[in-house]
């Protein structure tokens, strides 16, 4: 005897699609990962991937929850953006539900500020208030192809900007003189190598982003850097300058809560902590905490 | 009866190739441009579009001189680099000579430097030898795919510092998010985007080049910025940021010199002037006039 239809949420990003199926309890009993980023559906086909993902939770109707690029304009459903400063109860507010058979969807608004710059995400946001409790103030890091760093007071975000610090590594890879002298085999990751470029960007010697990155080539060509350190080095000087960016704009004084990928976390804690900024590792699922919180507010 | 064979220069660089006729009294009397820039010709075809473009100079012997990045290893013969600081003389002393049947070509070094980080450039010194008389001092800004600021002194090339302006705004614009939004349609230069861009560089709450660029984007999805200004909305931020580079360098202190492409100094004038940065033009063909004072060496 079920006390209702299973709770999913699905967690749908530009690259990356994670479902979580709940139990009676709010336990998670079941999780599926796949490669079915937004980017790799074709328009008008999010529900056929819905069914080929996770198809075996739905028979029978569910409650599904999404969140992420899937409510953006390439998305399936475009939801408005709530605005600074945003609560939990905002995004509740705000989320656009649609029925498809027996499934009840409910869209997840993402979040804007107009100033002091305009900014936007869509994600990002429950996982911030998956990782504070409700009255906490603090400041979140989420890195990846779009880092957000977030400003949390009394549980709301205030305020919060992104740098295309992962974007732009790819792209410099790939597509920039940059990647040419990058020998094709995987490389193991370099800790100096990263650790330089992280120092390059913090030095009052820095010409600032635009002008170091020349160095990953110009080093190559005198001899003062390997190669095979390039990507790494790159990192580290990339990295390095949102750590400066956002120490400009005085988002560093406290320590700050690293949200995501545990590997690209702790590369981005050992970056904080050679500029002098302590952090600290949010628990892992910050979404599906996000969500369950979600669901106690109704 | 000429006074010997004919005097000829290219500037080759990666994009484009540029070559010059000298008369017997050192006046231009032929010029030839094309879009063969090195990256255009397969390796070992050098030789071939040489006389493809001005073969028509060359017959019955000339004296060919080449600058630019025809003398890298990707190019038709890899000069060493001469150190800074470094001087027209030193040009001169580190040229490569070749004799292909009766063409003597003389191929230049590039310039390096070593400290405070590594750095090099192949085609800009010749230019930049061009543009400043005998004892000069100065800074001298080459905007480009790798813009470069490079100090004088005395006449003496004595530091200088890349910058990927010109190549970033190019990955950004045809292979990340900021440029789908871009519409297909050509537009005009709109120069109140461009300005807003460089004054978003300049301000006190610039989060540096990663956070800001991503407002191209936001602004447009919040109404804040037209999707047809988001390419000099970019370009404005890209230069403001590298004048911003160059300015915490310190290399802004007096006024500097453009030298290159009309429009593109005309844009980096702008962008200077609204940093509080006064600047001049060099009169065209700073390499030709380059060229002509090695010569004058001899």
């Amino acid at each position: 005897v079920s006390a209702g239809p299973p709770r999913i949420i699905v967690d749908w990003g530009t690259s990356s699609f994670r479902a979580y199926r709940f139990g009676e309890s709010g336990e998670i009993v079941e999780t599926h990962r796949a490669a079915a980023g937004i980017l790799s559906v074709a328009s008008g086909g999010f529900a056929e991937v819905l069914q080929r993902e996770i198809g075996g939770w739905l028979a029978g109707g569910a409650e599904v929850s999404l969140s992420g690029m899937i409510t953006s304009r390439n998305g399936w459903v475009e939801t408005p953006y709530v605005s600074t400063p945003a609560t939990l109860a905002d995004l509740r507010d705000g989320a656009v539900r649609r029925q498809e058979g027996d499934l009840s969807l409910s869209f997840l608004p993402g979040v804007s500020q107009a100033a002091p710059v305009p900014d936007v995400m869509r994600g990002e946001e429950i996982q911030v208030f998956g990782s504070f409790a409700r009255d906490a103030d603090g400041i979140a890091v989420l890195p990846g192809t779009h880092s957000k760093w977030v400003r949390v007071e009394r549980g709301r975000i205030t305020g919060f900007r992104s740098f295309m610090t992962g974007e732009v590594f790819a792209v410099l890879t790939a597509h920039s003189i940059l990647g040419r002298l990058i020998p094709q085999a995987e490389m193991p990751f370099n800790p100096q190598a990263f650790a330089e470029g992280v120092a390059m960007a913090a030095r009052a010697g820095s010409a600032g982003v635009l002008g170091d990155i020349f160095s990953a080539r110009s080093g190559v060509l005198l001899g003062a850097l390997s190669a095979e350190h390039i990507r790494d080095r790159l990192s580290g000087l990339l990295i390095g300058h949102e750590i400066a960016g956002a120490t400009s704009l005085g988002w560093t004084s406290g320590d700050v809560m690293l949200i995501g990928d545990p590997a690209l976390c702790a590369r981005y804690g050992t970056a904080l902590d050679a500029s002098g900024i302590t952090s600290r590792v949010a628990p892992p699922d910050a979404a599906v905490e996000g969500f369950r919180r979600l669901d106690a507010l109704k």
